[in-house]
């Protein structure tokens, strides 16, 4: 990656926003989208192409996109949960469009209605459209394993059911695959053993990235589990927006903040700076005043004479 | 470790207790001890022998010792930050001393009031002073690195200064070193440097612990960075005790009931029964109730099927 170690993506205007009640005004998502990547991220996903009724936090998508769009160097990048939303997506110009298909197929049936057969048909079918377009238009396309690391209502997923829907995913025409937390449940042995399972299974390149949540506090400890096996895509959200882990259905985010005060300590480059992707919070707390922000930098600071710009020098990962 | 993989010694009692103004009654720290112990915790610092006026909530340490000498295979360690302390806790009969020497002088002048040269005539002084006891009331005598990663008064410190410390430690009668992230300016690459630095210069049975705190919230990922290197005893908290990280002077301990959970997740025996440890947050709750609890487990829960006790098999750490 140009002049970076490690790729944060931004899942706060998405996973975050869609875990709150208060809906977030176009202008705010626009003004904290540009202000983060004023600070240096340069993976954004800023919404989800659902229904309104569904996530009606989510239902500026489009416009949000279009902004997100005039920012130079900035992949722009939505969730999608079936091929309509993939339709939405293309015709939005999205860069980035990802599937999730989770690992429990009672999960997949309660929280998307489908079955896995059916979500591999929405992704050959979102495949099929992605070929249709000119290349230069064509978005990358992920599938993610959500619920991988174990669910609420199955418990433990095998991995031989983990591993045959990753190469299916591939198969059905991802151009990727990626691992999602989606319960918190997840630790750093499980995350290098089922890193190191997919690869095995479809390919090194075809799994470079990894959403994590904090809910049992492991988030962080997880995130170094992922980059030490060579993962360089880290999901996260501004202070942990959507996050309280205790909420039901809360998603319990990675804080933005802390993983890339946590990488640029470890002289990993994020190409972030922290000061004014901590001072971006601003946004937040205006916007929606009323949802707790987590993280430890903002409020414990940097260390001292701690400075990212005149970084030392990269000490061993592993 | 007969039976464990990783040997957690609890901290609350001293580091915990000496962070927070409210002073723990003694009937409620010989319960707290206790309850740790039947959950299965094999090391407690149960206090600190310092003079009562500087510290009027470990003032009891004498009789907290004196009690949890009575609890079958339990580890008795307190801090003592010079020779007197060393011949209180001698005379109570503790199993392990720890005398903090802040690689920082600026701070081991300010913390101690004593040079480093002062430091190590107060370590040659309880070496003599344990070589006179009879062998087996002889207990064992750390010397802990503090300020290891990082002072916030002089910042990093180079890593000659702390090998050379490291080294006339083990010189002036310490059966080992331990390393303290007393600021909490530790990341994981730095524990893996230090771990490595310090070995190298006294040899790798003379280094087993380290003390992390979670100041900056990278207290778990730090303790992975530390396992990951061989070390085999973690220092943290209960409840994070006396942990709010933002308070001046506070610690902001590892939560033991997160660490514990982290560990066994990853296949790593503790010996520790999480359901019961977690409710020994009961005792600490009404003994000190103006004092807030941190922790994600005793909150999220354990996963679905998780089960401590019909462990997975052990995965790989590395």
């Amino acid at each position: 990656m140009d002049g970076i170690d490690i790729l944060i993506s931004e899942v706060g205007p998405r996973d975050g926003l869609q875990s709150i009640d208060a809906i977030m005004p176009l202008e705010a998502k626009k003004a904290w989208i540009s202000a983060e990547a004023a600070a240096g991220v340069r993976e954004i996903e800023v919404g989800s192409f659902v229904p309104a009724k569904l996530l009606p936090q989510l239902a500026d998508t489009r416009e949000v996109v279009a902004h997100a769009l005039t920012i130079p160097g900035l992949t722009v990048a939505v969730l999608v949960p079936n091929a309509r939303g993939a339709e939405a997506a293309l015709e939005a110009g999205a860069h980035k469009l990802t599937l999730p298909l989770s690992v429990s197929e009672t999960h997949s049936l309660r929280n998307l209605r489908r079955t896995h057969e059916q979500v591999l048909e929405e992704a050959r079918a979102i495949a099929a459209m992605i070929a249709a377009q000119p290349p230069e238009k064509r978005p990358h396309f992920e599938g993610s394993l959500s619920t991988a690391f174990g669910c609420t209502l199955e418990g433990a997923i095998p991995d031989a059911q983990i591993a045959r829907l990753a190469e299916r995913l591939m198969a059905a025409g991802c151009d990727e695959v990626g691992l999602s937390d989606t319960t918190g449940y997840a630790d750093p042995a499980a995350v290098k053993h089922l890193i190191n399972l997919v690869r095995d299974t479809v390919g090194e390149k075809t799994l470079t990235g990894i959403h994590l949540h904090n809910t049992r506090g492991l988030g962080l400890a997880n995130a170094l589990a992922a980059i030490e096996c060579g993962l360089t895509t880290l999901d996260s959200s501004l202070g942990g927006l959507g996050g309280c882990p205790f909420a039901p259905g809360a998603s319990g985010n990675i804080v933005t903040e802390d993983l890339v005060f946590m990488l640029e300590a470890m002289g990993l480059r994020t190409g972030i700076d922290i000061d004014r992707l901590v001072a971006t919070r601003e946004i937040l707390a205006a916007a929606v005043p009323n949802e707790p922000l987590y993280g430890f930098i903002p409020d414990a600071g940097l260390p001292l004479g701690f400075n990212a710009a005149a970084r030392r020098p990269v000490k061993e990962v592993a």
